[in-house]
């Protein structure tokens, strides 16, 4: 793939794994980042890509010639081109949602009805290691369970159909993407993600971080993405424990001997899961302390949960009691 | 412990689970954390307890100020006080060192003496819960495995001797233990915390978490210290799973088929611990993946480490090669 001094396109290890002769949607803003990933897919000989561009609106007249930008891009690779338009301000009011779900919500069907059109549910996206950056640092800051960002690979449900959702650029930086383009004299539109259109997001990328690398005298995007790698092997193996562990009965309920036999962490872990298994939102440390406490025979018997069902112990098994279907699992 | 409409003194699991006639070391800077820590302490019936102040010499004749109301406080407890005195920017200077790691080596060695002369091998800090959010976002900065913060008991080598130290303070807000000691009419020195003089920390504590605040709407040093617990579980259960796992034979080897039984994640994080375990450094990921392909008998049989040492594969074993040891485990 190298031409005459170019720099070697960038090593990214799902496009080098992947058969070239699949078919893909990919999503094409018209920024550095979606363009390159387009143009790398290209170069490494994927041909049945369709390209996928919504305009937000959001940038008013912009916007219209980011639509007219990607269009040219897609003719001149010889590839199908799909673009939408959708006033996500109007339906973020309409629906009173913030901006950033209106516009995921806007994409989703956008991308819904390209699936259909082309009966290809799967698709590309070009978030790399800055967006991941910032994604693992707003999580931490909701509230996210260790350091979250997003995976490489994952089914979303879109328009009520599961998409799979590839992102193959999750390990490269924005700078590299947009020097390869320019060592090739490829253009993109600047400012055109209209992916994040939201203040925290930019707040964290052009405040935040700038400030942490000056504090620090590091580069903070490295060390976040690869925190957030360590905390996904954690899970990992914390995942693998636990199915191995095999604590519920045939019927689904934990089976406390079972769950008895665990080491603490492991407990937890099971207790977590089980309740999350069961929609129990919002399960804080609180809570789950609570819940720990249900495993010792000699604790309480029973923990209120939020939405009012309860956790019950009984003959060595606990099993969530649902208030308005009667006695479950008893 | 409640006396007459004042707030009541803040719930500390350390503190209520530990024997009150045990002898302890404190370390009391004079700032509102460590003299809270010395009177709560006292509060709940602790009696021999020796108050330990480091003058570190950096704030001019506030620390002496400093030093003078930690004796006065001792004295009006009725506890024993040891004071000491270090210039640690001479210290620092002289040693080529940085100022953090002068004032820590400045206190340990001041400790240490106090542990000789009251034979206690024991002490008792107080960093709080906004100390660790800076402690794990420092560390996160800096590379570390997941997000990690200081723990709360742990041994420490001090002056080539083993120090237990325990950090009872870590699950409470700065501002409820100032608010605590403002409601009984407690003083303390203000910026008297010469735990921390250094640039990074402050600027982490006075720029980063106030604008990561702004940006999020959210309380960071909250939603940091719960990541970093939720990180500590998944560890713990990453531990557990390893303990579990039984991969060295008996010469202290990995024993290749037992490692290969493992699920992936598990496998990584048991040829981590290994390399950890033989001092090998910056185990970055690259090294673990070459680290990882000596697994498959396939793959290559040798791994060059950090150091000079080798990471070898021969008759199903896995073991560090010395260079200057000659050949090592074979």
């Amino acid at each position: 793939m190298q031409s005459g001094g170019m720099p070697e396109a960038p090593h990214i290890p799902w496009i080098e794994r992947t058969p070239r002769r699949g078919r893909w949607l990919v999503g094409v803003s018209g920024g550095a980042d979606s363009v390159a990933l387009l143009r790398l897919l290209v170069a490494a000989g994927f041909r049945q890509l369709i390209v996928c561009h919504l305009d937000h609106c959001l940038r008013g007249r912009a916007s219209t010639a980011d639509a007219r930008f990607v269009r040219q891009l897609a003719q001149e690779l010889g590839l199908p081109c799909e673009t939408g338009r959708t006033d996500v301000r109007a339906l973020m009011r309409q629906r009173g949602e913030s901006l950033e779900t209106a516009a995921r919500h806007a994409r989703h069907g956008f991308f819904a009805k390209c699936a259909a059109k082309y009966r290809c549910r799967r698709i590309l996206l070009a978030h790399h290691a800055d967006d991941q950056a910032e994604t693992v640092l707003w999580n931490l800051l909701r509230g996210s369970h260790g350091l979250k960002g997003m995976r490489e690979e994952q089914t979303i449900t879109m328009a009520g159909k599961p998409m799979r959702v590839v992102r193959p650029l999750l390990g490269l930086r924005r700078a590299a993407l947009a020097g390869w383009l320019t060592a090739h004299g490829h253009g993109w539109r600047e400012d055109a993600s209209n992916r994040e259109p939201l203040g925290v997001r930019n707040r964290l990328r052009n405040e935040a971080l700038p400030l942490l690398r000056e504090i620090s005298g590091r580069d903070p995007v490295a060390a976040i993405i690869r925190g957030a790698q360590d905390c996904a092997e954690m899970q990992a193996i914390a995942d693998e424990a636990l199915a191995a562990a095999r604590v519920l009965d045939p019927q689904g309920r934990l089976h406390l001997p079972a769950l008895r036999r665990l080491p603490p962490a492991l407990q937890r872990a099971a207790l977590r899961a089980f309740l999350h298994d069961h929609r129990i939102m919002a399960v804080d440390r609180d809570l789950l302390d609570r819940a720990c406490a249900l495993i010792d025979a000699a604790g309480p018997a029973v923990v209120n949960l939020p939405g009012g069902d309860r956790l019950r112990r009984r003959a060595g098994r606990l099993w969530i009691e649902s208030i308005t279907a009667g006695c479950g699992g008893s």
